[in-house]
């Protein structure tokens, strides 16, 4: 290592010197070399064996505050209810790890012993069906990433001041996986639908025995009963030993711990689809059943609530997705909504999918308003603030889908602020 | 619920009966419903409260004996030297769950601390760099899904009489996942190769100081500096607090806990790629630096040491992939390859990334020789047990990328043959 220049330059020299002068973008560190011969001779890890191989493995140690964050926020006794969010701050890449997806629970997560699970298909079918786990896990099944969004996302955007959270605390109901499990429409065909029929039910194994209507036509189309997240099967707090997905709907349509679909001529207007997760609207109005979320992206680095570590280069990025479709195109403002550039995506988006976008940022130490727009193959566009907020009663918290502003102070500092 | 028929029908009466008549594939099941007052009441779990929510999430206690396969498998007297097996015939999908992904350890796993690691870049650059681990989640980041497989993968199976093992046993020292990093291209940029220079040495951090060199065109390419896996940072068996990835490159080349990369003008010769690593030709020499892992495919269900539950459908399914590119087509055989029929492929399959292929098969009954042949867009096709064994020594136990064979027997044991 006798090649290594024992330069003692700090990060900011370097960085408006050396890697400019190179063209490079990137925010490169030239940190001093105190000792050469320590590095010769390895860090302290490399003196001793290092541990053993587990069956199951497990985030590093040093990662442990990355954490679902829990909180019922809502007026209830049961501690159960509630919902955790993906800490969308501490993630890169376009898919979320099965420990760290949202969740949202209405009376806790049931413990189901698979062998005793069964799903019942009845109602309108030529042959009443029932399933056992064991069964199902034969059927031929599909594999594609898409992601759940609760309708309550974002939410704590619609109060009239802007929360100073962070991007966890305001849009972590949110995340992307790859799900494994079989078409509704085998399950559905083998059942033989009555030509009268038009909507489904889908009722949950969970002691709130979640309820939701859906149209026949989604559940032919691409619904799925999901048995496996990110290669392994479901886990519990996902709806293990199954769930229902219905991509691209409000995340709690896709219910868990499924165990049981009937097939109806309308919708069962259930407890869960009456009151709640309806759209109020303006003239007090609610809107039932909106069930296709939005077109939508947010900036997760950086975000709200957390300070940058000085000027120079930053890659924005963050994630963008359409209950609709597929993302096409995401643009990134750094002036609050004036101007904007096209951000690069990776990979190829997939249909009601996530997508990571990528732009690259040389921050001058102005202050500055950070936005995202996406656009789907639909033709829909991220509405702004000023588009959104009409749309619905200030009193609606469901479907937010309105494009982000964090603000970038003299001094680092991300916050949420309404622009 | 009093529209579902008592019947009292078995599977095989049904199989035989509705489901054929109906013209579904699948193997549904018309259990019997033994107390339909039971199935209005729900099961016990819906008369109690769920669980409450976990920080970080876990598989079921009902899935806990899906594990990792540890074994050294190795003449040596240092524990933590071996490998761990992802169980391929548990797992669904394309991505291989971060905590299940195979492991290949030369001294076991070091516990770095991230405040304290460094990756050193020198040799032949105009720039020696250092770089903190902060400073590089910093730069800018690309996700891509790509495999990872070991160079001694399926290696029993070229041992002289087919080793009577399960698919993880087998083939488990392969994985595909999503990893998020910085392309390697942009730290060399940012460093500044001498024009004389055309190959890197890579070095681990742990005890082993696992050491390869490679060509400085596929540092250019698209190597990457990997820091997050399926989202979350690396975790430490992986690398953390990062490894670099070489796609499509035999799994060791992708060096894990990387300190060091040296720019040279000739490969370094280390102690892990001349005995090692080195492929054994039939005329006793060795060939070195054989990188580009072949074009191979392995059904996973059913697969070897299992046993059948019945005639009836079952999807053959199972993974397909290519060092060299993308996968465009994997065919089917039931009848050890005397008529292959095309499989379908989940979504669109990428480079250098695991698909998986589906086939439905209705077993009669009768013995049956499954397998699987997978061809890549630069037309490299998937070689035969007979193709491939005289291209090295008997005693060669790399790269084999042979098609695999799984009889099924008449009672429907599963097991594996050479054929």
């Amino acid at each position: 290592m006798d090649d290594i220049k024992h330069d003692t330059r700090g990060r900011r020299q370097f960085l408006a010197g050396g890697a400019k002068a190179a063209g490079a973008i990137a925010a490169g560190s030239m940190a001093a070399m105190q000792n050469a011969s320590a590095q010769v001779n390895g860090p302290e890890w490399m003196h001793q064996p290092g541990s053993l191989s587990k069956g199951y493995g497990q985030p590093s140690e040093f990662e442990e505050k990355v954490q679902r964050a829990w909180g019922t926020g809502y007026p209830t006794v049961s501690p159960g209810t509630g919902a955790s969010r993906t800490p969308l701050q501490s993630i890169n890449g376009s898919i979320t790890p099965s420990g760290l997806h949202f969740e949202r629970h209405h009376n806790g997560v049931p413990k189901i012993d698979p062998d005793k699970h069964e799903l019942t298909l009845h109602g309108m079918v030529n042959q009443p069906l029932v399933f056992s786990v064991k069964d199902l896990l034969r059927y031929p099944m599909v594999s594609r990433v898409h992601f759940i969004e609760c309708a309550g996302n974002s939410g704590a955007n619609t109060l009239p001041a802007a929360p100073q959270q962070n991007v966890q605390a305001i849009h972590g109901l949110f995340s992307n996986t790859e799900w494994t499990g079989i078409p509704l429409s085998i399950l559905l065909e083998e059942a033989g639908v009555d030509p009268q029929a038009s909507w489904l039910l889908a009722e949950g194994g969970d002691a709130a025995a979640m309820s939701r209507s859906f149209p026949l036509a989604k559940g032919l189309g691409d619904a799925m009963l999901a048995l496996y997240q990110n290669g392994e099967r479901i886990r519990p707090e996902q709806g293990y030993p199954m769930r229902l997905l219905l991509p691209g709907y409000q995340g709690n349509m896709s219910v868990k711990w499924l165990r049981r679909l009937k097939v109806t001529n309308e919708p069962t207007h259930t407890k869960d689809e009456t009151s709640k997760y309806t759209n109020l609207l303006p003239d007090g109005k609610a809107h039932q059943f909106p069930f296709v979320l939005g077109v939508k992206s947010i900036i997760t680095h950086p975000s709200g609530a957390t300070k940058m570590p000085g000027r120079g280069f930053y890659e924005i990025s963050g994630l963008a997705w359409s209950g609709a479709g597929r993302i096409v195109k995401v643009e990134v403002s750094t002036d609050g909504g004036a101007s904007w550039r096209e951000a690069k995506l990776d990979g190829q988006p997939q249909s009601k999918a996530a997508v990571r976008f990528r732009f690259p940022w040389d921050w001058t130490g102005s202050p500055a308003l950070l936005q995202s727009r996406a656009t789907d193959d639909e033709g829909r566009v991220q509405p702004s603030r000023a588009a959104w907020t009409p749309t619905y009663s200030a009193a609606n918290r469901f479907h937010n889908n309105m494009i982000q502003t964090w603000a970038v102070a003299a001094d680092g500092g991300v916050n949420n602020v309404y622009a």
